[in-house]
């Protein structure tokens, strides 16, 4: 190394320290953002992209219930919902901003008196281990969060480590002070879900064992250790399962009390302690996918000791070191404050997903090491792709290379041979539609920050890409389009797998692959043959070739577009706006169209059945709660009015985030809503993930400082900034007049500084 | 090594190969004998101790049934009835012997024509894939079954390794020629058993996957790989699922046919084929314990070739060498093929339980490796403390200490720090009464046997039996008995725990552990507890210390016994049999209830009730069908009169046991029933295990040479031999008269001549 290249390192490191000295930016985080209503984030405690996911459920569908369909099912995505008057207990793994649900594993819940192995009703939590709770006695901070349980005048606190949950109760004085451990709950809690449960009290203080599940993720199992701060008294069960569970010899034993060997499908266990007054019970609870011996090994690495304050403040300092990528200046602390929940809501996922040992279940359900990379799950790709891993791109890269090699262990593993297109826990739950895993891929070659083989990540990607048996692509390789009438949803099938075609040719060339960037730069000129030149929309088209005739713009449903309508969806021509504006009826008319899109009036009924949304995630015909269109506000700038980009996204980011429980419009989506905050605030967004370019928008923050990990550091100003002053007059790039509504990737990881010159008038 | 040690094994395998050459003795293996009602042995291929059992399926209860006491739970424990016409399939596991069920897993059958994915009836095996067959088309050697499947005209046949099912179907010329994989199908499939299915079809020759069960085994896995010596042509599925196995966005997908990733509960799958006439579609079907992957390298291990012929060839050449541990000559064809069947039945198991890199799945349901011995499972020891392991003490000493050293690490394993009772498969299903591992590891330790830590080993017996929580354990220990009371079959298990204490008290004896020796010495005389000097008999007894007043001597039901009654029980003192007969009146009485036992007339309808046996598995009183008086006959020998000894065991040895399918008077009991055959065939039987004696019967073979693994050779010899010369007027050993009818293992292992001098007189 030299001596130059050193000291820049040393220098980096003593600046970075200095920051993190001055400027604590875990108070801005704000965990109940997003928790009322749409927003399905979680308040829980959690360290970054961690396993552990401790977090309060509220409520969620009774395990009897055996509708699919039910609305709770929506509405409990997170297990969490602000307005809820009691909380039934807490559990170790949530989705951050879902619109589908799952997981909720492994409910504990505090209570003393009378042994009570039902939750009760919300209605009256006396009659179940639930409680009451009121939000003046809760706090919810970046691996905090503390409330009082008003029923049995317990305060709960929750902090995490990676994997492991770290919980600690402060009891009144109590002869019956009880440890609810329920083993049924779980989100998303239909019939049939519960499928195994086995449970091993290993000694007076320890728990193992593991819950298996058939939901959302098909074939998922949970291992946990859970260790007690104070030897149990004594401790039981009760088994709810369906009578055919086979019991056999064991009725030699009482196995409700005292008995250490439990399994079956519906399973409570409570532990009992007595307490005085103002003690503290404390449980450390450690997952792993792998075995229950994986789950003890975590706890003993990652969490020796039981000081609840160090466990908390280490986690925060995580938070602070990785909050710290993006140090931003802001007229307002309520900016501040969305900027930090967004960015901490970005760095919830996706999620750690293997033991210290590097030891992690895969899809094909065996155990497998990840060599040389951290493994992770929960890829909700449909929405990731447009703006979440493009931000790791830039503030993320290690991390988003693990990423993508985690998609590729998936590939490596998956019997059809395909990238995973929404996965979590060694699962394919196949939610939603294309194959954006090559979006991610693509986009981080491109940018230079894949560590591994790019050109089995490109046998990969091209691999899904051909996979005729998935989603209508065996019509769309044969005929350039999926016809509505052989697979549903055609026209964003078509669109997006256009466009993720061209995100494999970007890297075809790259790799000087010219066959097969001959081949699928054809299929990215695909989303032409959905156009219809007669009503001037992409349209839904039949085998036959024809367009279908009934064609609902507005309609969200059964018009072949997923959470999006031609309106929207017409839009998504990512990788080459230019050309479709073109086709569109050049820029003129495209603008007219934009401007109705933002500004049209609609009924209030008429997007009552759009999926994920409140009224508030709708600014016209503008959704912006679900994604299709999330990179609509930025196409201005390929006509001759990018100020109306400007004025657009700071109208969306005033309208659309909040600093309230009810601040988030729509989903979070796994940090996609986040995402596009955080690029937006800074000033540009990345269009067409898979190219280097960023598309510039109006920054919402005054100046922000991006330590990035390359050493280097890039810097944005916004020279006259305010709420009004949302048009830019000029940019300069390193002092240089930038002439060009773009950024490059390049420009950002040389370092530099970036200045917006703003104004309240724009610059037409 | 000296030159004399050198020759002296050169020599024994010079002799030991020569006979190999000389005499087949496969040929006198007929896996039939036991198929036909209670032996419940099982026809099908397998190698020694090996994991795969593969074996035809006449029938089994309906998944759909609910009822655990199904009569044909018990009928089908095997999977297979001899006087059935139909064969439903061929699957992969099965236990010999046993009175109680599981398994049967990975159900194969071949068929033509219209696929048909329900087994039909047997009164109408053409509604379904199940074929009618006759015996005239089956043979059944050891390690190797064929049957013509007439509905069809299938000729299929089986073979295996230890870890590998080897499938051959011969098929006439067919359009549609079907592999039918029902992952439903097992034997006790009652509702409720099967928690999960899980397939993958890797590519057009591969299939792995896993069949989760809550059956005998509560907790229980099998992992299998399975390859085609043909590519599929297509294939398919069934799922017969309750609604309530979730779909969610698998609905995509039409999974019902060439979809190569399956889940559920109950899944029916199919490969279909084009045929010629006469050819042979292969499949080659390997298990793990603990994954897919292991599966498929015990499938690449051991199974490297597609050659039907050679695998069958070399697994029969392993059961030669395992034959050949005994050697014997007898007059009458029949005799050597009861004794190499019963031989045969010995060494079906217990089985191997890991892949052949030694991991296994453990009690704790985590994955672990087996350092330094071979983990073995399925140990019903209640039954095979008597004389399986004890055999395996003479003639397979090695596998044996293995047998322990895996019992050890169940212990291990075990959260309630217990050694095995009734283990398979991972999980301990506590079948049947006592703690008989003691018994095992204690007679594996007094004969010199036990490759491991002694110390280790007594702790484990110790922690065992001192399990307060175990099925009246905690009344044993504080009151000298179990009060029938407090726990049912409360007699026996006062009789067996002092005889299992006897065990413990032996090895600590040996180690040097007197307070150990002195608290289990005490246990050890609990028998006399339960003996009631006003009948004569043991008896049960109430808390209060008084014997209970409602007593029948006859009944094997409610008494206070299990699989036995007063008569038979009243004589389980195996530890001390002199001390037992003189509390009973004295030898003179002893006699005469003796004789009685095996003389009186008992009505038919009275043991109609009793379990597990046959009509002709009585003789008198006397169950020989059941183990508890095992060691009856041979307590003559504690008496004036040995020579009823002599002659009671050559009846039961020829009224017990044909060379029929029906040949077995009662379950053959995971080998306990054949030992007991090897043993009394031989002219002496281990009455107490855990002491160095065994007490002489009357050889009913010729001579026996057993070339034993220290390398010397033990030889038997009657002289003078024949079905009515039952008596022994003297034995010698090396030539010197043996003056006691004992013979101690010492005796034995040294090598050297006992030589029977037979007459038809009694000497008394």
């Amino acid at each position: 190394m030299k001596i130059k290249n050193l000291l820049t390192i040393v220098l980096v490191v003593l600046a970075y320290s200095y920051s993190v000295a001055q400027d604590n930016l875990v108070q801005y985080v704000n965990p109940l953002i997003g928790t009322h209503k749409m927003g399905h984030t979680y308040p829980g405690a959690t360290v970054p992209f961690g396993m552990v996911q401790l977090s309060p459920e509220t409520d969620t569908i009774p395990y009897e219930a055996d509708d699919h369909y039910n609305p709770l099912v929506y509405k409990y995505c997170a297990g969490y919902q602000y307005d809820d008057p009691t909380i039934v207990g807490f559990t170790h793994t949530h989705f951050s901003g879902t619109g589908h649900s799952d997981l909720g594993d492994f409910l504990i819940m505090p209570s003393v008196g009378k042994l009570q192995l039902n939750p009760g009703t919300e209605q009256n939590p006396k009659s179940g281990f639930r409680s009451a709770f009121s939000h003046s006695n809760e706090k919810a901070e970046a691996n905090y969060y503390r409330v009082k349980l008003d029923d049995d005048n317990i305060v709960a606190e929750l902090t995490a480590t990676n994997r492991v949950g770290f919980h600690q109760y402060t009891f009144p004085q109590a002869d019956q002070a009880h440890i609810i451990l329920d083993l049924m709950y779980g989100i998303y809690n239909h019939a049939g879900k519960n499928i195994w449960t086995f449970v091993r009290v290993e000694n007076d203080t320890l728990v193992t064992g593991y819950r298996q599940t058939n939901g959302w993720a098909r074939t998922r199992t949970v291992y946990f250790a859970m260790t007690f701060s104070k030897p149990i008294k004594q401790y039981g069960m009760k088994d709810f399962s369906k009578p055919d569970v086979y019991k056999g010899f064991w009725r030699k034993f009482d196995q409700t009390k005292n008995f250490p060997d439990i399994a079956g499908e519906q399973i409570r266990m409570y532990f009992d302690f007595q307490t005085q007054e103002g003690e503290k019970v404390k449980i450390k609870f450690a997952l792993s996918s792998v075995s229950t011996k994986g789950a003890l090994e975590n706890l003993q690495t990652e969490l020796p000791h039981w000081d609840f304050e160090k466990a908390k403040h280490d986690g925060q300092q995580q938070w602070q070191k990785e909050l710290q990528r993006i140090r931003v200046k802001a007229s307002d602390k309520n900016d501040l404050i969305n900027f930090y929940t967004a960015l901490y809501h970005t760095f919830l996922g996706p999620t750690t997903y293997m033991d210290v040992t590097g030891a992690y279940r895969g899809l094909d359900q065996n155990n497998h090491q990840a060599a040389g990379f951290t493994n992770y799950t929960t890829f909700s790709l449909w929405d990731t792709y447009r703006a979440l891993h493009p931000l790791f791109n830039v503030i993320q890269p290690k991390r988003n290379s693990d990423m993508v090699n985690s998609m590729l262990a998936h590939y490596d593993q998956s019997v059809h041979k395909m990238l995973p297109v929404w996965s979590h826990h060694a699962n394919e739950n196949w939610c939603m539609i294309g194959y954006h895993s090559v979006s991610v891929i693509s986009d981080a070659i491109i940018k230079g920050n894949f560590q591994g083989d790019a050109y089995q990540a490109l046998d990969a990607c091209v691999a899904t890409a051909r996979h005729k048996s998935y989603d209508g692509l065996e019509y769309y390789i044969q005929s350039g389009y999926v016809p509505e009438d052989k697979s549903g949803s055609s026209v964003s099938k078509t669109l997006e797998y256009a466009y993720d075609d061209w995100c494999i040719a970007q890297v075809a060339k790259k790799l000087n692959k010219q066959a097969i960037y001959d081949e699928f730069t054809k299929r990215s000129q695909n989303w032409r043959n959905v156009y219809d030149a007669s009503t001037g929309y992409m349209r839904p088209k039949l085998s036959d070739g024809k367009f279908r005739k009934e064609f609902d713009v507005l309609s969200t449903h059964g018009q072949g577009y997923i959470e999006g309508n031609a309106w929207n969806y017409s839009l998504y021509v990512p990788q080459d706006p230019e050309q479709m504006i073109a086709l569109m009826g050049g820029k003129k008319r495209f603008v007219q169209h934009l401007d109705s899109l933002f500004t049209m009036n609609l009924p209030d009924e008429f997007f009552a059945h759009t999926e994920d949304i409140t009224r508030e995630g709708i600014i016209g015909n503008y959704v912006h709660g679900n994604e299709p269109a999330h990179h609509a506000a930025y196409l201005y700038n390929w006509t001759d009015q990018p100020w109306k980009t400007q004025e657009r996204v700071r109208m969306i980011l005033q309208k659309q985030y909040h600093a309230t429980p009810d601040g988030l419009g729509g989903n979070d989506d796994c940090g996609q809503m986040s995402a596009w905050y955080i690029f937006t605030s800074l000033g540009f967004y990345p269009v067409a993930p898979g190219s280097d370019q960023y598309a510039l928008g109006s920054p919402a923050i005054q100046s922000a400082v991006l330590p990035l990990e390359n050493g280097k550091t890039f810097e944005i100003e916004a020279i006259n900034q305010s709420k009004k002053n949302v048009y830019v007059q000029k940019v300069t790039l390193n002092d240089k007049l930038l002439t060009r509504p773009f950024l490059t990737h390049d420009e950002i990881v040389k370092g530099g500084k970036l200045v917006f010159y703003m104004s309240a008038k724009p610059k037409r």
